[in-house]
């Protein structure tokens, strides 16, 4: 039967376009596994102390987790054939250059470039294989973290305006904030208030409350403009966060509702399997 | 016809209550873009090492915008006479004192100033260009951001009292916190303690969670007082960014509801444009 | 009329009980007024550069605020035989030892005190007349706050177990962290992780994310459980204010459908002006 | 009447299932107070400056604590028995070893360990006795703070995947920042940003708020990178506090709901006490 042939095979447990409603499939399963497991052994080999513990260790994991992602990447070149629009040899040039796959072959690329050299440190570029971290969003699609992704998205785009104008608010009261701070200490401390974009790192800072304290303001007008910033501009600073929080939970008790809705009308009747496949 | 004068045409052009509910005029983009990139160039201009690279740039940019704004300012006199109130030569003098436009002047003058002198350094009313910054609020009414912006005005209106009950609270906090470390520290630090308002920068620092560490309590009653502080205080001074990013999500619940209340009354048999224009 | 003897009317002014649903009365605005003026005042005073160059006009406008409230205190436990619980002698005795009227005392004293001695400076008791501070939220009875002083009040007592609750977590999330960093960096930091008391100052200050930076785990041991305690315990001391916060927006949406409920039901029908007064 | 026995009335003052919506038995209050006391004293014992005053009282109250929670532990074992499944010999030792009993165990050995040895001093394991705040969560059952406990739950839950998602978000935040970062500054400052997991020490202080600063970008690339870091990031690490404390409203809002639902259907007909005995 050529439903079941071994690229079909492959396709279903790659694609996940290929199993809408199915959840996530063994292969990504174990691909996110692998994807996270490689990022810390990626994050971790950049520290030299623990690096030089084991550096054979940390070479090989490379070399493992590299021939996986390289072997993923060619099977799912020759299996995205099943899907019509990628058929042929034409349709497999036009993958490549999906978004998706680009960002997959840059990901790719450094353990190529790793297994002619042999050398896991120095090069900046060895850090692009974190870009795979961005494939688990891909990969997890169909899973129980879908519907939150969606919950997120739906309160973006229903808030969009709000969240643009907060946003730009908080964008102005830096400006302003900044320039007064020039104003009052560019004399007194020309390194950290010398110029608006100087004072800015101070702005950004203070209105997100981190506050270093590596700048600060040291005259009496700067430090009075300086507390008075702090006290309106923090809530600013924060207000696109909180905007955002409340729509997500404002949507989400929408979804709730409506899923409590569907379910009531006609979910005992036809005791079908909800795609959406979660709470 | 007359309606279609030139300075007709200018009019429906820059005065954005030429045209209610229909958005943003084309000149009107324009000049937030102008707007936007000049505030920009103000900004970076300031910072002396990038100014270094190409003082003739910023120059040619200013000129360029200056002009522009001058031209705008004109412009805008002139065509205002077609609003009845601004008519006549007596109509421009009122418009020209009205806030706007004074803002608008301001904001224009450091750039005739500049042209007289040709100097980009130095003078701190240069700094005055950024006003302009705000002339985008008035600018952009009618667009998508005017819903928003009315939201967070109802916001602000309908819970007044408790934004303004609990900013008071946080202000009583702040005496009563700044007053506690004062007498417990006043001897030990007297540059950062030794005063109700010296406290106060602690207090502000603190409260607001920015926590520069340039002054802190050393001693243990200053210490066991500023942890209390901390604790009690923080949440009392989030308090009204609380309040109020709860009463906006309120209010664009509430707007929402009427909208779509509205929407099924009559929406589909008038087939009106809705004024509101958005979402 | 004995109903309007002067005793009555300063009674009548003075008294917030005394005219329910009227609003705040012009003498207690006045005090409100000078309260907060005198604050300001006393503030200002701690300050040595500010004293020293008015310091006849701080010492007068104490003399007069001082004089003020001296009168006011007199005036108060003579008109308050206008009740009938504090009538005569007894009743006044009775009054004096009232919470409110020991707060009033203490506040009045220092200046009693600073009329025998004359001077502004030097002795901590002066503070105490920042405790007339608290006197405001008395006076303001009966005004527009008190609709949101009583959603503040409403909002704590619903949620009161949630809050308490969070509270309990976030002051044993402090104990576990203090204790964890006391272990990790007890030895290379003995003054500042030398003790839980000790750690627990740089608990509170990492908590509530003030983060003066005078003290942090130096250890990789210390940095890894420090950064483990940031991301887990912030917004679990956040917890408590944001719990209000949610309850105040749901008892200031119930107040207010209660509120529309009242005016459809028999608001126009009688027309009474309303005791609340606002929103 | 073998209900009454001794044992039985051991077992329904210790064991909080032998009477449930009762509340809190009496003994149950009494060594939740006494876990408190002893907690409170094992912090301050760590001091040595506030040892040092009192060496002899520490030890008294420490040797009291131990000798309650030592009779405890041996009186708990021996009435488990009244509950079937820990009947016997062998249900003393299945009993025993239950986590809540593991945990007992550990937080009563250190009592034993210091009666055999007799200081207060040195050893890290005292600290285990602070273990026995955990206690207080299950002995508190069945009390007032059993509603709000199951509410946080309930949120906890109900929202498990937008606080898993959000969690995962922040952590891709701060994996990314710290990556950013360290490319940024690695050369400059290779102590604070040499790797990704030391920077990622600055990625936490930042995301977090915290800001202790000790370590912060110093190159322009790393101000303006972490300029931008701290301005999105710190939105994105507050927001699964945010989701956490708008579902804990959701959910009280419907527990609500159901309890007012409840009483209104038949709380007056049968007058029962409520189980929930709170709110």
């Amino acid at each position: 039967m050529p439903v079941d042939s071994l690229r079909h095979r492959v396709w279903r447990q790659l694609d996940v376009r290929a199993h809408p409603g199915e959840g996530i499939s063994v292969a990504n399963k174990l691909l996110i596994a692998a994807i996270l497991l490689s990022v810390g052994s990626v994050v971790l080999a950049t520290e030299p102390s623990i690096r030089a513990r084991a550096p054979g260790l940390f070479l090989s994991v490379e070399t493992f987790f590299g021939w996986i992602f390289i072997v993923e990447y060619i099977l799912r070149v020759w299996s995205i054939g099943e899907r019509r629009e990628y058929a042929g040899l034409w349709g497999r040039v036009k993958y490549i250059f999906t978004p998706v796959a680009i960002v997959d072959l840059i990901a790719v690329a450094p353990f190529v470039i790793l297994f002619l050299d042999l050398r896991l440190d120095g090069a900046d570029f060895l850090v692009l294989r974190l870009l795979r971290l961005f494939r688990v969003l891909t990969l997890a699609r169909g899973g129980p973290f879908t519907t939150a992704a969606r919950e997120v998205w739906h309160s973006i785009a229903e808030r969009r305006f709000e969240l643009i104008f907060s946003t730009l608010m908080a964008f102005a009261m830096m400006i302003v904030s900044a320039t007064l701070l020039y104003l009052a200490e560019k004399d007194v401390q020309p390194d950290a208030f010398g110029s608006i974009p100087r004072a800015m790192w101070w702005a950004i800072a203070t209105l997100t409350t981190v506050g270093y304290g590596d700048v600060f303001p040291v005259t009496s007008v700067g430090k009075i403009l300086g507390g008075l910033v702090a006290l309106s501009g923090v809530g600013l600073v924060a207000m696109p966060a909180g905007i955002f929080a409340a729509a997500l939970s404002a949507v989400h008790q929408e979804h709730r509702r409506h899923r409590l809705h569907d379910e009531a009308t006609h979910g005992a009747a036809d005791g079908e399997r909800h795609p959406r496949g979660m709470d």
